[in-house]
């Protein structure tokens, strides 16, 4: 049977999602965790091999990642959430589990996402924000210009070739992607983008957030970020912003999967943000 | 001449306050760099010393830290935070730094000190609040008694014998204490205790917790505060809650030594408590 999880985690110890020889990654720990919990039900056959909703890259938080799995062990939805609790580190978490059908993909299903990133801007350093948000130094009477960042961003919604935006190590098969809304959120020393489209190319959401704040410091206009879209060219944008600002808060899929909707209150994020 | 500084770090890689031999301290940590912004300039003196507002365990955070050290070295206030700043690691920053009067003490002056203390009480594990907030498992049917844990609360405001909420390991001199007041904050599934006092016993706001909680899961009435506070043993009360949750916010001098304000809007906490 096929089951889907709810997955949470701190991505600041992790080279990332996705397994690798010798790397610490999420993948890795919560495959190592469903083998366990499994144990001796698992009658010989494969590792567990979970397919994630978004391939988050290190440092990487996550509130909302959904993943599914194929075993032939039943349980217990609160016993899958318990049972792989007790054998995951305490950055990582599953917020639930839930039967689905072999339709379901938690990669191919997926209709939209969701991500936050969380950036503090003050005249020194936060300890207790580090690795959980991005930092720019800024003196304490200095801030962005919201609206051009805001004014910025509709050249942006809708289905665009996002070439400028992509790291140079993208597997994804087209640079063409749908945003559906950028919402930026200003609150003196924090600055908040939440981004909603159907998918996101590596490194993309960092790369314009790098960008945003070029125009948001007067650096750049707001015309710059229509110009580096129609470029078509990753040369010009900004440098790729640090990922302990950015989380994966939520992944949507069609009604029929009836997929939960995922835990956020746990987050220290400000609550209108979630 | 003597200089203070304010001081902010999250605790929670740190066996503590102060210095110990083959730990790693925050006083180990500030001390070194102090040393190395001062350099050649110490005439190759005695290590600096310096001397805190509240000596915090290990796991704890603080948010308004004060410490105060002696200094034939003469710089800008300015240099001083971005000097030592660029030795310090990135869980301790500087905030501000200031000239102050050798009459002034960061401990023997301070007045009143405030803790915070965070708790997240919800139905699993929070990755981002690991180390940030202490955690109790509760379902997400269930919550607190607030109004009973706020009506225990009256009973400990004033001048008190703290007896029962001391650590065996206390060095306090007295364990009369006075507690100003204690604020119970609650926005499920979050939990905030604000509690200023003149001064507090080694675990005293990690063990009053821990008694609140009682009360607010309803395993003991609100009187019961009153009898643990009356019979002055510490066997009586419940046990020292975690560290990772306690924050020191603030630490207040009178007015003449001018000592600046902590920098309180990079925490992650809520506006509303700070």
């Amino acid at each position: 049977m096929r089951m889907a999880l709810g997955l949470q985690y701190d991505g600041g110890s992790y080279s990332g999602w996705q397994s690798q020889a010798k790397q610490k990654t999420v993948q890795g720990e919560l495959e190592n965790a469903l083998v366990k919990f499994i144990g001796i039900d698992n009658h010989g056959r494969d590792p567990v091999r979970v397919i994630t909703a978004g391939r988050t890259d290190a440092g990487v938080h996550a509130l909302g990642q959904v993943v599914h799995f194929d075993t032939s062990v039943k349980r217990e939805s609160f016993s899958w959430v318990r049972g792989v609790n007790c054998y995951l580190p305490s950055s990582i978490v599953v917020n639930w589990a839930q039967p689905v059908t072999s339709e379901f993909s938690a990669r191919f299903s997926a209709s939209e996402r969701t991500y936050l990133y969380a950036l503090y801007a003050g005249p020194s350093r936060s300890p207790m924000a580090d690795g959980r948000a991005g930092y720019l130094m800024l003196p304490g009477d200095r801030w962005f210009d919201v609206e051009a960042m805001k004014h910025a961003a509709k050249y942006l919604i809708g289905e665009h070739d996002f070439t400028s935006f992509r790291s140079s190590e993208c597997q994804s098969k087209t640079p063409v992607k749908t945003i559906y809304s950028i919402e930026i959120f200003a609150d003196q020393p924090w600055l908040y983008f939440k981004i909603r489209g159907n998918a996101f190319l590596h490194h993309m959401v960092r790369n314009l957030v790098g960008s945003f704040l070029q125009i948001g410091l007067g650096k750049q206009t707001t015309q710059w970020m229509q110009t580096l879209l129609l470029a078509k060219d990753r040369s010009l944008a900004a440098p790729t912003f640090s990922p302990a600002g950015l989380y994966l808060v939520k992944v949507a899929y069609p009604e029929e999967f009836n997929i939960p909707q995922p835990y956020l209150a746990n987050s220290w994020l400000p609550k209108y943000l979630l």
